[in-house]
């Protein structure tokens, strides 16, 4: 039995029209001789319209009751477009997260599959040429709703094709694929027709929405080759797939960032140990994550700890860090909402050095200071001020040479 | 335990406003000390749009499929309101059918329900003290969504206080109660405090919207007292329950009519056994309801066969006699939709004679023409022009002097 699995986001089955186009790419991979699996979002719009209802509701919405409302936006996908595939001749039925069952932890909204019946899967696909699963949802041990958070259709895509050990997994979204920066910000950011499960990795980090990161250590986890592709063009798309000697070879893949940045710097804290673990464990118990971290080297017994957060969590992480003033002995807390990230990503730099000094060559060449550095194998990132981002995106990206395919080295 | 059943109609949750009036009654039975069960419909208008959803992508929309799709209105119900509920301090989650589960059989978009798990039920009263169960909908013993039917919460209502063995069954809608007749019709309809499930029955099936019949049958059959209610008034409604020696005294309950209905006659088909299966056996293969049935006296071996259909029916039953003409000899059939139904109701008509001609002398006095009759133990219906409708609904009701609480008798 050849299986292939493919997701479609928000903006491919919003409305008749787009679904039908939807149903020619499932019918195609039919009569190729493929048993097709169709994980599907909610119309675009739709599970936004449900986090509005429940936010008049209530100022606070229980998690497993939002999970209960945000569902229905996949339940309704699915409804109506195995009603299209049937009309169309196709054996098709939909299913639900607790039919098949997917089978999450109990961390409702931001749920993790931990299991996927794939004997009942592949019965099914014994009676069914289509079958049309809700993304994004799935069930607990206890038979409540959970969902897997933004972008968890694409974690149900990629997890149904290592659970059916499927040829080809294709998330279908709005783009041609992954580009080597954001084409809104560059007018000459180019598709890459591959890109390792590592860089992508990256890639989603830094929000780049073109597959949630999940799915992408999903893939990365059971070596699932993901197409990335559109549903509106003929274009293949990219290939997320294992790292490679050709991939190696390029120095840097790819220029990402992100403005939903925000700094805070602690100052003249006492220097001593445990007062980065006194600081950071009240801020990771609220839930908040941080990014970058930098502790000075310390002056007098004392010293001044600078890091990163996103910008809504602003206002819950200096009532921490007010409360935590006595106990850290911090003189002054400062913060700063008008940074940003920029990086550049690429396995290359794990054989290749000098990466990181290029990329400050060239900021600096445009005056542009950098506020904080962070480094890790395959990227290297800056925090600038926000208003030289699209300056600095289009310099670097120009500066790699990443509008150009690169040559194959001899 | 102490155990109560409320179930609340469209136009009850329809927005955070109403809902909080649900809310209100809901603590005021927690605080007399009720464990709340609460079957919720969908927001009125809510289950319409997306059956016009479905018909834009499908003309006929494959059965199983809209399940999926319009038990999504109740699920965003019951999500909504457990969120209110758990802001109000309450312990209270929501239960989707196939959660509890409600089992059905696999008849969908009106499906029937075969069991209901009360042991779990009782087990989740334990922990919760509101239980905000999705009306309408249940699963079949395969696992797949099913809906009960317009008005099919109701019967979700009267089932799960049948399962439960509940004190209590109130159905909350957006009226005080059962009316002798339409109040939009004749404005001196006086509520009922009282009426017996058989005549709820009668008064069901000619269209009245109170309570979906199923949810009545239900009920005799449990012996579960049923109390009718407006969400927005606290007039106590009406009881439906057991029928007693008080109701026999009344001869006549209430005045029930059904515009929704066509006569059709097929003339000059051959008189001979078989040829009434012959007529009526393909109609019901189709799932056309027939209701009032006539066959005249025949005449040289042949003879006229009336009978009356819903009108949404017309089409599909004159393409079904058309193909039989020659099988039972039928000379022409003719159809005429400016008809109407208006009936008496009263289980007092069991012990006592003369309603019917009192009927047909009341109507005569109007000159309304009676073109078909058809009577039940305690029911009397004449199929009249529609022209005469008000006419007619207005006279019985004087005339039988409904608009008077009866005086017991003596």
């Amino acid at each position: 039995m050849r299986i292939m699995v493919q997701k479609y986001g928000g903006t491919s089955v919003k409305g008749l029209e787009r679904m039908r186009l939807v149903l020619a790419r499932i019918q195609k991979a039919h009569q190729e001789g493929f048993k097709v699996v169709v994980a599907l979002s909610a119309m675009s719009g739709e599970t936004n319209r449900l986090l509005d209802m429940a936010k008049e509701f209530s100022p606070n919405p229980d998690p497993a009751e939002l999970d209960v409302l945000v569902t229905t936006g996949e339940q309704a996908s699915v409804a109506l477009f195995a009603m299209l595939c049937k009309d169309a001749g196709l054996r098709a039925r939909s299913l639900l997260g607790f039919q098949i069952p997917i089978t999450t932890n109990s961390n409702f909204c931001r749920a993790r599959i931990m299991d996927i019946d794939t004997q009942r899967l592949r019965g099914l696909l014994e009676d069914y040429d289509v079958l049309v699963v809700a993304g994004f949802q799935g069930v607990d041990c206890l038979g409540r709703l959970t969902t897997l958070g933004r972008g968890g259709s694409d974690t149900t895509g990629v997890a149904l094709a290592a659970a059916l050990e499927a040829e080809v997994c294709e998330i279908y979204t709005d783009v041609n694929g992954v580009y080597t920066t954001d084409p809104n910000l560059c007018s000459n950011a180019r598709k890459l027709d591959r890109i390792s499960y590592d860089e992508m990795l990256e890639f989603s980090s830094m929000g780049a929405k073109v597959l949630q990161i999940r799915s992408v250590e999903f893939a990365k986890k059971f070596n699932v080759p993901v197409r990335v592709r559109s549903t509106f063009t003929d274009d293949p798309g990219t290939l997320v797939t294992l790292e490679d000697t050709e991939m190696e070879d390029v120095l840097v893949s790819g220029i990402a960032y992100d403005k939903d940045q925000c700094r805070i710097t602690v100052r003249n804290v006492m220097d001593r140990p445990g007062v980065a673990a006194a600081i950071f464990a009240p801020i990771a118990e609220a839930g908040i994550l941080v990014d970058m971290i930098i502790q000075n080297t310390g002056r007098e017994g004392r010293t001044d700890m600078t890091f990163t957060i996103s910008r809504g969590n602003l206002d819950k992480t200096l009532a921490i860090l007010e409360k935590l003033k006595p106990e850290i002995g911090a003189a002054e807390i400062q913060h700063d909402t008008n940074v940003c990230k920029v990086s550049v990503i690429g396995v290359g730099m794990r054989s290749h050095s000098g990466v990181a000094s290029m990329m400050f060559t060239i900021l600096k060449k445009e005056n542009i200071n950098i506020l904080m550095i962070a480094t890790s194998e395959i990227k290297i990132t800056c925090l600038i001020e926000e208003k030289y981002l699209e300056l600095a995106v289009r310099t670097l990206h120009d500066a790699f040479g990443l509008s150009q395919a690169p040559t194959p080295a001899c």
